[in-house]
């Protein structure tokens, strides 16, 4: 992949690797852009992350992939150029480019800023090639500078991992007496543990892995429940406010609608294939609620680089 | 039933209404009353409504009542007299007693004004006797002073079936272009669909008695949909902000996530007995959630009865 930082790449080729098919290895590629739009901007990728969700795009595990294909959405990079546009990118800046390529800017969620929801948003792989490239083209609006202290390698996972875990728990209003239990100590699950503790809450880890309490207690969780050994989870009954499933498979969810206290919630960012089913009367009783999210939108993953960096937050 | 209006009760026998045993008749039985404590008030009993839940009290389908148990928890009555730390109630005032006969009053629950879902919350009937009697002594802190412009025999329901509905559209902090869908047409639902009218909204009623749609056109709803109809509800997809579900019977939970619109939440208020069960993927596509609530706390119950009183809403 080469970089041009500084030079005008319409009309040029870019260097990037695709899937030729669905499963398919990635090979070089070439694609050619054409001239830039005025809300337009050009960035030469200096770090990509790798997400599972790329492994699903080319596999076109979801049924939305269109080959060739090239992955990366978590992408992080310098501006070579932007368009008379673009307000917010100018060449030189340092930003990151996530899940998300394109919205209606219209509706009523887009106006709400809530762009992740509208029916037209266009993901990035998808509607347009990702950044295992020289080079991405991008809607301006869509980039987001990157607060200086943080690196270019820990920054570019933030724009998935980080946006999934940190845009619930802001959302949430969790205060600094809140009870925040994270299931799963993976990529997601250590970042929740991370900016749930930066919020102040006391961090409870769900894991199936005895192992990694240390690893947890090190990235400030007080508390380690390990859910393999029988009566561990009734045992830990009544003790969270809003309980974040990050792991991809089924759960005891009725036993998490008991680890709640009242008015509590469980919200799920692991996208199981599998269903989610409580008794009716679980929810009744103390208040409880149970929600999922996927990603967050622009103006939270602009809170989320800005709280990354002042908490040192990063993968 | 007496009422002695003026008169003080104390070491006086109370005239009631009671069942000597699960699912027994209701029969005349009277019982003592000893002093009056400070924080305590006497209420001559004007109003009480029949609430279903009597039904299921009296016949301990929750396995919590003990006999002999008066049923009533929609409580209308004027104050006879009020001990001397009772400064919200004086003799002479109207005042309501619901759900709730007392709480803890120290837990973080009730300290933040949620004492319903207190631990220790103790119900009317169950923790002492209800409102088919001549008199009831309650906490004089959880009897709420009645707006004059409220009917008596109409304020009484809002006391269970009212805040029920009143609570949880309230705490979602509806905007005068939400739109709310409201199951089931019955005490609850017709009340839900007054509130959530009186709050701006637009309204649907989903029912499956299609004669019930010029009475639901009559409080207020914008729309109707017969659920009895084949392909109703697929029809009614992405319609509604929030969707309150009054009916004690499962429903097609899945279809209901399907008519929410992006960020939508499925209320359910019903006490249905079985289980509520969708895919995970339908959670998190489109940050929609689940959640249940009984009843409500007492400054809510209060500011229901203001907002009643303002819009004239009663049964």
């Amino acid at each position: 992949m080469t970089a041009m930082a500084g030079s005008s790449t319409s009309g040029v080729r870019i260097d990037a690797f695709a899937a030729q098919r669905a499963g398919g290895a990635l090979q070089p590629y070439q694609y050619a852009l054409g001239a830039l739009g005025p809300n337009e901007g050009d960035i030469a990728v200096t770090h990509c992350g790798i997400c599972h969700s790329d492994l699903h795009l080319i596999d076109n595990d979801w049924g939305v992939s269109t080959c060739p294909l090239v992955p990366g959405h978590e992408i992080i990079g310098t501006v070579t150029q932007a368009g008379s546009e673009a307000a917010e990118m100018r060449a030189g800046h340092r930003v990151g480019v996530g899940w998300l390529a394109g919205w209606c800017m219209s509706c009523e969620q887009c106006r709400g800023g809530n762009e992740k929801l509208c029916f037209q948003v266009r993901p990035t792989c998808v509607s347009r090639a990702g950044g295992y490239a020289g080079h991405v083209r991008v809607d301006a609006r869509f980039a987001a500078l990157i607060p200086d202290s943080l690196a270019s390698e820990s920054a570019a996972p933030l724009l998935c991992a980080g946006i999934t875990v940190f845009a619930p728990l802001s959302r949430r209003g969790l205060k600094s007496n809140s009870r925040v239990g994270v299931v799963g100590l993976g990529g997601l699950g250590h970042l929740a543990v991370r900016y749930a503790g930066a919020m102040g809450c006391a961090v409870t880890v769900f894991s199936t892995s005895a192992g990694k309490e240390t690893e947890a207690r090190g990235f400030g969780a007080d508390r380690f429940v390990d859910i393999s050994r029988s009566g561990s989870l009734p045992s830990a009954k009544n003790t969270c406010d809003f309980v974040i499933a990050t792991v991809p498979v089924d759960l005891p969810w009725a036993e998490y609608l008991n680890v709640l206290r009242p008015n509590g919630a469980l919200h799920i960012v692991g996208a199981s294939p599998g269903e989610v089913s409580v008794p009716v009367i679980a929810l009744l009783d103390g208040q409880k609620s149970i929600g999922g999210s996927a990603i967050g939108s622009n103006a939270e993953i602009r809170e989320m680089f800005r709280f990354s960096a002042k908490h040192a937050i990063m993968l």
